[in-house]
């Protein structure tokens, strides 16, 4: 056994470190957090750890709207108005003026029909542009839906079909400009869920609208965690999850963001009755909600955005300037540590300096598996990422720098003693 | 004030009634749940009611998985592999053998990839056909998924375009035989949420197969309450949501059934990363799961998963031959006694007798709506559908033929005082 966690947290950390803990002016929202003792960890890019309140939210939501006041509680406790009020409360972490944040689905359902709905909205123009190092899901969905629409077409002639091209994304402005006339819609997720790397949001965007294009962001690790201006950057649709910073738990509904100057001409094809204008009138033809409202599909999930609404309304209490200034001293400390002590066993960076990333260090290592499940065995939770990324997320809700600078030392004496290099860290979960 | 809920059941029912509570084998599920006292609550068929367990399990799948065990949950607590687990247990109730049946996203997002997996499935063939009394989510889905199709073709001639046919039920099996070439699809409600009937699964399932086509069923009002077998009865499709009789809170996740048969051809749509055969390999081209697991997009709503599997597993214990015996039982007396209080008062049937009706009896008045809101305000709960049905459902787990009898005397008398005709009773709510 190579150091483990418990035990560097027993050590005293250098004054420098100890110093940062003692000035950090969101060190008191780390006791609004459950987290397990003696573990570190740097995984709340991945599921965001449970705030203390929601175990008590989700029991009295349940018992006392759902228990006592059942069918009545879409009025009375107006759950019937909480996708929308909880969307608008997001939409405060996007930069995004109310009424034009949605709590509805996946982020996949979403990505859905906000690619649809800009299809749509550039009738004529084909492609949906994006890169091959956009989180996996998003090339997915686009796939299933440009499937979908040139099957409609098979057995006619005459036009070309629809298509996804994937480009690096240095070289997408350059695309925007020369052949940005096909293109509808400009698809990317914010920040490279491998490197951390922060793409500009404003600049593509604004390089989409001159090529004519809408641009669709994800910010599945943005939300929460890094400032945003939606509304100011001019992005025309933009989706997230919540159980990433948003502390959410376990697939958390996700958010939809469709710009104001949309609302009167963008549809989308998951009509439900949620997103009717009058649902419960039943009528038997779709008629678009006035507003983001259109977005909605099925029944909200209640009980899940209860749970959602408790990590928005922490982060929403941070400063989200001060949340990523901490972020990013994380992540420094981080990086610089497991570098220094870490380099000489074939550990490189693998993400860009601050301020071009997000709130992630990603380290690389031909042996990064291994590493990852040792790490985890000694009590430090990354994680990894094929081929060879060990990937480090810093939520500054809930960690210390103690923290990040033992786990540094966990990583560094495992690189040492070459303790990784055991047949049981090289076996495969389901979920790494 | 006229006779309240809680007035009535103090009253002592008459024999034969407290007979029937007194040898009903199902009695002792009503203490498994949580009720509140004075209220009869026949709205079960829109938002079942709340087990006792629920809360608990809520706090425990918070606190001791994600809580304690963060994304090692994956594994350690099977959350991964909870859509299809659960998806099993909901197959117990459908008459589907395992592996058909998955947990995932609302009803109307799955109908949206049934019907896209169909007309994929059926190329060439342009039609969804339906009723026009299908629940309106059903008809909104295909509209949207029609757009999105047509809109693919513009600019191209040559072929006719997607469509959606609404026919009355009874018109159906003659225009599946004599113009059944071009349907890909039947897609229909199993019981009507209005009326109750039901129609039959098993005949126009084999209609539609007759016609080439194949047969999608919304089982909203049917699972949990009725018996059902889907694989025998040679259903391709079938979908339905957690929150009716099934317990599993408002907002529940729903089921997607897809019949074996069609796991090696059937691609949908919606196809996000839990959906992929090696999601955590993060390819960039999507390759279906073998299986059912192809049906799931986003990541899993665990909390949600959670509490549904509590209302599952109740509803698992219950015998449903019995459930559906009960079931017609209650609804019986309550028919018989609310015409035979209330016919003189302009009270109709609105449902088909028994066996035909699922387990609701709609009646209809002219008054509907102001006489569901005086039976709310004097502790019955019913709901209204437009335009003038008021419409009750029996949860035969947690519903006594006492409460049934006690609602019934609330509804004759309110009738016989003429003290729903108040101004207060008109205004339209927002959920009604």
């Amino acid at each position: 056994m190579s150091l483990t966690a418990a035990e560097a947290l027993a050590r005293s950390a250098p004054p420098a470190v100890a110093r940062q803990d003692a000035v950090d002016p969101l060190a008191p929202f780390r006791q609004r957090f459950f987290l397990p003792g003696s573990r570190i960890y740097l995984d709340g890019n991945s599921l965001g750890a449970l705030p203390r309140e929601t175990p008590e939210r989700l029991q009295r939501v349940a018992r006392e709207e759902w228990g006592e006041d059942l069918i009545a509680s879409w009025n009375v406790h107006r759950w019937i108005h909480r996708p929308l009020e909880v969307g608008d409360k997001i939409g405060r972490l996007l930069g995004a003026a109310p009424g034009q944040t949605a709590v509805a689905d996946s982020i996949s359902v979403n990505l859905f029909k906000a690619l649809a709905g800009a299809l749509e909205l550039r009738p004529g123009r084909k492609v949906i542009l994006s890169e091959p190092a956009s989180f996996p899901t998003d090339l997915y969905i686009a796939q299933g839906l440009l499937r979908l629409l040139n099957q409609s077409g098979q057995g006619r002639t005459g036009d070309e079909d629809y298509r996804l091209k994937t480009i690096s994304r240095e070289e997408i402005p350059a695309f925007l400009e020369t052949r940005g006339e096909d293109v509808a819609v400009l698809h990317l997720s914010h920040v490279d869920f491998r490197s951390g790397e922060i793409l500009d949001l404003a600049g593509l965007t604004a390089a989409a609208h001159r090529a004519g294009a809408l641009a669709l962001w994800d910010l599945a690790h943005s939300a929460g965690v890094l400032p945003l201006a939606l509304d100011q950057d001019g992005a025309d649709f933009a989706v997230g999850c919540g159980y990433k910073y948003l502390n959410g738990g376990p697939g958390s509904p996700a958010f939809l963001y469709v710009a104001e100057r949309h609302h009167q001409t963008f549809l989308q094809p998951l009509q439900g009755w949620l997103g009717h204008a009058s649902p419960f009138d039943f009528d038997t033809e779709y008629r678009p909600a006035p507003g983001i409202a259109r977005v909605l599909c099925g029944t909200p999930p209640i009980l899940s955005l209860a749970a959602l609404e408790v990590g928005i309304d922490l982060a929403l209490e941070a400063d989200l300037h001060l949340v990523r200034e901490k972020s990013l001293a994380l992540g420094q400390l981080f990086e610089d540590l497991a570098l220094q002590l870490g380099a000489r066993h074939g550990l490189e960076s693998a993400s860009p300096p601050a301020p071009h990333r997000g709130s992630q260090v990603s380290l690389r290592h031909p042996h990064a598996f291994p590493i990852v499940q040792a790490l985890i065995h000694h009590g430090v939770t990354p994680d990894f990422r094929e081929p060879d990324i060990l990937r480090f997320g810093f939520a500054p809700l809930y960690l210390s720098y103690h923290e990040v600078w033992a786990a540094a030392q966990v990583l560094g004496e495992l690189l040492e003693s070459g303790a990784w290099d055991r047949e049981e860290f090289r076996v495969r979960g389901v979920v790494t």
